[in-house]
């Protein structure tokens, strides 16, 4: 940690502990909260030099890691006093403070995951996390224990997101089915993910209700679908992106 | 938020949302979870450019916020892979990972609090904190509102720290018993504050449980007291500090 004067205030500097490689290769349809997708999994890899074994030890004792990370991907958008939160419908503004948006002065994000497993793997401490929000190579800045006589407060007022956003039924093409079913082998719970994922409605909440056609990156496969009444989802197609 | 490459890894600056002003006048006594100390109080005032009242609108609907901020008392002392939690009575050592130690690889803080209150007084923009575990000057990164459905885990496994400490009894002698009374008119909720921070035994795990003298500071006062059998506290002095 460095401190840098700036423009007459303080600055802090910090790098990046690990990296997360996940299944959620782009933005949108990343769930909105931890947690949402319990199928969801990543891996956080530490790095030099993080990455001793001793400074995990006892790690393994609890279920639940925070994360804290950098929004890398919206960071150089800078910041909003206010937001549109989808969860209302993104027609009112909200202070973004008052909101887990991405847009904040310091692009500083929070979530709690669970810890699948510690392990080293080709030289590399991996831990293993599922319910993960993460998007591909997002830089962590610390993990912590998640310490629940500290930190569970079932009773504590929610605001605007007292309650999780109810899932829409999601469906599957027989075609879709069948592809899924394939790729299942490879990637065991792919057809839980891709419920719960489509089933939190992914599209921003300024689109209209119209039916739609949606394709999404999960693992390195192209999920597409189609938004019908109320929002519950066709699965049209699974597919295996190119590579080059 | 600026990156820079250094020495081949990435760096990101922050630059403080707000500062803490605090019950809390050191580190020593300070509760080691938020919540441990519910009649510890703390003002968080938003600075310049970010205390602008639409970048709160919307907080009151929360009772508890998350506060991200920097351990700048300790910051500049570096990180440590392993640590001796004082809840495993500083004999056994954990990763850092596995701990809230504040000697991380980047400093960075997470606590819960209440929020009691949003208002701004003589221009500043202040928002009304109880049951901190925050340092008097404390740099604050970011705030977000604290959403239980996906924050609240009370299922969750706690390792070593499973449950909070058990709380030490603590008494008055017959003059800090008047001084409190005294001091409590101008600091309500004064004597409370002090038996939930001696309640929890603040002293270094490598102590010895001999009888000896403590003092803290605690807004303006000097709080002095003698641990006896167990842990339990004496108080045997309540003073106000020499201001210059």
């Amino acid at each position: 940690m460095t401190r840098l004067a700036y423009n007459g205030a303080m600055e802090y500097r910090f790098r990046p502990i690990g990296v997360i490689h996940s299944c959620f290769k782009e933005k949108f349809g990343i769930p909105r909260q931890p947690g949402l997708a319990p199928a969801a999994t990543a891996t956080l890899e530490l790095l030099p030099p993080f990455d001793r074994d001793e400074a995990v030890r006892g790690l393994d004792g609890f279920s639940h890691l925070w994360v804290i990370f950098l929004f890398h991907a919206s960071a150089d958008q800078g910041w909003s006093p206010t937001v549109r939160p989808p969860r209302l419908g993104g027609n009112d503004r909200l202070g973004v403070f008052a909101t887990r948006s991405t847009f904040r002065p310091n692009p500083i994000g929070l979530s709690v995951v669970e810890l699948a497993g510690v392990a080293r793997h080709s030289g590399r401490l991996l831990l293993e996390l599922k319910g993960v929000d993460l998007l591909d190579g997002t830089p962590v800045l610390d993990i912590k224990p998640y310490v629940p006589y500290a930190d569970a407060l079932p009773q504590a007022r929610g605001g605007f997101s007292a309650a999780p956003p109810p899932a829409k039924p999601v469906r599957f093409t027989a075609e879709a089915e069948a592809a899924c079913a394939r790729e299942e082998f490879r990637l065991p719970g792919l057809r839980r993910l891709i419920e719960e994922v489509l089933g939190q409605d992914p599209r921003p909440a300024y689109q209209g209700k119209c039916d739609r056609r949606y394709g999404v990156s999960i693992h390195d496969l192209d999920i597409r679908w189609l938004v019908q009444d109320g929002g519950s989802a066709l699965v049209t197609g699974i597919v295996r992106k190119e590579t080059c």
